[in-house]
C-alpha cells in the first residue's frame, strides 16, 4: 500500500443469518427458500421504518470462505475465461464481504424474514440498507 | 447477543479514496464531481474484466463517523420524523459501511475514475463488484 496505509477495520457482525444449509451450496438454491435474519436484540429499534415487503440490502460476510484468487472462473464454470474478482460476484473475494437484495417478508421481534438470501446459516450480518 | 456470538471480522481495506473533499460534506456535493480509487497495486489483476462506463458497487468505510444513534432523523433533517437506522442510508451507522453506485470512467494501471461516489478523500474502500 501506499502513504495511505492504515490499521485494520474492525467491525461486529449486527446478528446472524438461519438458514436450512449449513454449508455452501449454489446461490440459486439459497435463494429459493425464506431465511431468517436473527438480529442482535439490542438493535431491534434500528428497524423501525422498515416495512413488509420492502426491499432491502444485506451485507453480511462469507465467513466459510477464506481465500480468493484475484483470477477465477464465472460461477466456477471452467468452461469460461478467468476473469479478475472485481468483475465478479464471487464470494471468493478480499475482505469475503457479501451483498444481497432480499425482500423483507415481515419482522418479529429481532426476527426479519427474507426471501431471496444466499448465505448459508451462522453467517455473520454486517448491515441491513433499504434499496 | 445469543449463542451465535462470534469474534469481531477483521477486515483490510483494498484501497482509498482521492476525492477533492477531505472533511463530511453532503453527498449530492461529494457526488457531484469526479473521484480516484486509488487500488492496492498487488489488487490491480483483480480488475481485470471490468469496462470503462460500467456500474459498479463501492463498498467503504465511513472512517470519520465514530457514533450511530438507533433513531435517526432522514438526512439529519429536523423537520422529518426519526426513523430506525436500518431504513435510512445515514453513514452513522453499526459497522459504518458505505454502498454506493458508481460509474466507472476509466482504468489507469492501479487506479479507478469513478463518478456518483459519495466518499470522502481517504476513506477505505473494502470491496469493488459489477452491478
Amino acid at each position: 500500500m501506499d502513504s495511505h496505509t492504515k490499521p485494520p477495520i474492525t467491525l461486529h457482525p449486527i446478528g446472524f443469518v438461519q438458514s436450512a444449509y449449513t454449508e455452501p451450496i449454489s446461490s440459486d438454491i439459497l435463494r429459493s427458500q425464506e431465511s431468517r435474519i436473527v438480529l442482535d436484540p439490542d438493535l431491534t429499534p434500528g428497524l423501525d421504518g422498515l416495512e413488509n415487503g420492502q426491499a432491502i440490502w444485506i451485507l453480511f460476510h462469507f465467513h466459510r470462505n477464506q481465500d480468493f484468487a484475484l483470477h477465477q472462473h464465472p460461477r466456477g464454470d471452467r468452461s469460461r475465461p478467468k476473469q479478475g474478482v472485481f468483475s465478479l460476484r464471487s464470494p471468493k473475494r478480499p475482505n469475503r464481504i457479501g451483498l444481497t437484495q432480499v425482500e423483507l417478508i415481515r419482522i418479529e421481534g429481532n426476527i426479519l424474514y427474507v426471501r431471496n438470501l444466499d448465505a448459508i446459516d451462522g453467517s455473520p450480518v454486517l448491515d441491513i440498507k433499504p434499496v
